[in-house]
């Protein structure tokens, strides 16, 4: 029996966006969903209270190459697997390690089997191929195992894009055969091919055929121009199983999130409302805001009127400007929870106006408001 | 009238201790007390929830010197004060800034109407004196106001620690006169006079003599060894006013604390618990743990059996080691949510002992225990 139910509760009938609900084992997502970021076993700065109670996060991610080399899988897995160890008894989902291992450039060298490496903290050497990553995200424990890929690289020629798609499908096969079909974790496949149509839907026709549990979509802002990022999931869309949740990776800002719910995508994650709070940068239905601007030294006002964040409801532009400039920890934290609040409510936004068949009117209106400025 | 209140409910039949009801324009305190210090507008780490629903603190400190150079003291009074701008509605004890402008070394000058100094941030030019202290502490609105000293180094000769006490009291008049009795801001005086019993007398019989309303030991937990700021608590607590609350500045262990206490003291505040948790370093009833240890890779256990903070409740030590280890601004929230909640919790412990009596058994029993590792 598959770890993985999902249902699609309603549809927009004049394209692709879809309201979902996907089960799993630590529980209820209702689609779509934004994914917050917990690299190393947490998510920066917050608690798993905060995640719950105030973003109302359904479900986070962890990571396979930050995991394995820090606390180590065994360590993870003898604590109790990820969820007991960091607290978290929602469902998450661990990517593969792959993305990670591929940034890791001249540190890295690419094998048939998989990748060799050293490590960015101390220098050891490693080797992760689809059969370790299954092996890694098993001890972790996580509902959502990432099958492990190559990232095809932007730009790429057509010949370098098709070889690199052909071995993360080979990889995707290897990775069921290791993972094969259980009740505790579900398996996604990756869709790669670089910006060629073609090969896109190569991949997804070939994923689609090894019985994993959800298709994402891989490969994506990596660099490319936004007009190739729509376009190759404007490719993708009309073709894309109707019976399995379907997940963008890594992306992106809150018009992207909403370009690709219009796409039919049901889940999303993305560094960038973590790792730009850190840096001040605020998200609002008005565009970003960068607090560190003298403009709002004595601005009593919340970063966004009826934002309902614990941050908003507090705090003035004022006193985060002068946690920020004061490097102050809690600036990190109370930026933080605002923006993973303001892109899990989007998504809550979201979710009513395809329930209510106002989808395209909601789409229309967020991405001309938030593309003026 | 006065800005505040104080009663002593009940005193340890057999020496100093007592257990005391502090109230001011922003709520009531029992005492003994721990103040977490929140130098610039913030507990670091933590927000008001946090201090309030699992630390139960009940008042904080805020520091002159830092706030006037960021974000400035005209800037926090248009802004409302300083618990509107940092969302704190409990009662708030701002240190006079004497103190920091004193650790300045080289880029301060200490003349007779204050100290001259360059700002460690930009190296800005400003002018600290009691008339300067109380005009910025007004503007803070902090409940407690704090008279405008010398803190006498350690070691210092006789003639040098009467010198410095001396001005300090005449500064402490100045502080009187700029700030008279209101009901609204209290003024605490701060006995100086080194490790020389005659002067602290005489400093206390001094700031006695004005209408202070409440009494302040400073000076101590300078570098001088534990019996000389022993000695230095036992010489005063004979003579201390019975109908004011006391209050050692900046001290110290758990064990300082309730030694303190057992000298007749009623509040404390020291940036130990907060900086010693960023630091890794933990409190228990057994002594400090260094969560860095590698012992602690897989232990499973809380930071203290027993303790009911959030950190303990939720997480193993196994846990705090890898946020430590792998550099997580969790690691600092969840050390300092511990660390603080166990100071405050054992005050409340304090306050007990003393209201059932029981104060000597208890007093020697944790300093037994503690002293022990």
């Amino acid at each position: 029996m598959s770890a993985l139910s999902f249902e699609c509760l309603s549809k927009d009938a004049t394209g692709f966006a879809r309201r979902g609900r996907l089960t799993l084992p630590h529980g209820v997502i209702e689609t779509p969903v934004f994914m917050p970021v917990g690299t190393q076993a947490t998510v920066k700065s917050l608690t798993p209270a905060d995640l719950t109670d105030d973003i109302e996060a359904s479900i986070i991610l962890g990571n396979t190459y930050h995991l394995m080399l820090r606390p180590g899988a065994d360590v993870v897995e003898q604590l109790g697997g990820l969820h007991k160890f960091m607290a978290w008894d929602r469902p998450i989902l661990t990517d593969s390690g792959g993305f990670q291992v591929w940034s890791l450039g001249a540190l890295r060298k690419i094998e048939e089997h998989g990748v060799r490496f050293r490590s960015h903290i101390d220098g050891s050497e490693w080797f992760l191929g689809p059969k370790e990553s299954m092996d890694i995200q098993r001890k972790l424990g996580s509902d959502i195992v990432m099958a492990f890929d190559e990232c095809t690289p932007y730009p790429a020629t057509y010949e370098q894009a098709r070889s690199s798609m052909e071995m993360s499908m080979r990889w995707a096969i290897e990775c069921r055969e290791h993972l094969p079909v259980n009740d505790t974790q579900a398996l996604f496949g990756i869709v790669q091919g670089g910006m060629y149509a073609d090969l896109r839907r190569e991949s997804l026709h070939a994923i689609s055929n090894i019985d994993v549990e959800g298709i994402a979509i891989g490969g994506l802002s990596v660099g490319e121009p936004k007009e190739e990022m729509l376009a190759t999931l404007d490719a993708l869309a009309p073709h894309l199983p109707e019976d399995k949740p379907r997940y963008v990776m890594g992306v992106g800002t809150p018009a992207d999130l909403i370009e690709g719910i219009d796409r039919g995508i049901d889940m999303f994650d993305c560094v960038m409302p973590t790792r730009n709070a850190r840096n001040g940068t605020l998200f609002t239905d008005h565009g970003k805001l960068n607090i560190k601007n003298s403009k709002y030294q004595l601005d009593q006002s919340p970063v966004m009127e009826d934002c309902s964040c614990y941050t908003c409801r507090h705090f003035s532009r004022a006193y985060l400007r002068h946690l920020y400039m004061a490097h102050e920890i809690l600036s990190s934290r109370l930026n933080t929870l605002h923006n993973l609040h303001y892109y899990c409510a989007l998504m809550k936004r979201a979710r009513q106006a395809i329930e209510d068949q106002q989808w395209p009117q909601f789409c229309d209106n967020f991405l001309a408001i938030y593309r003026q400025k």
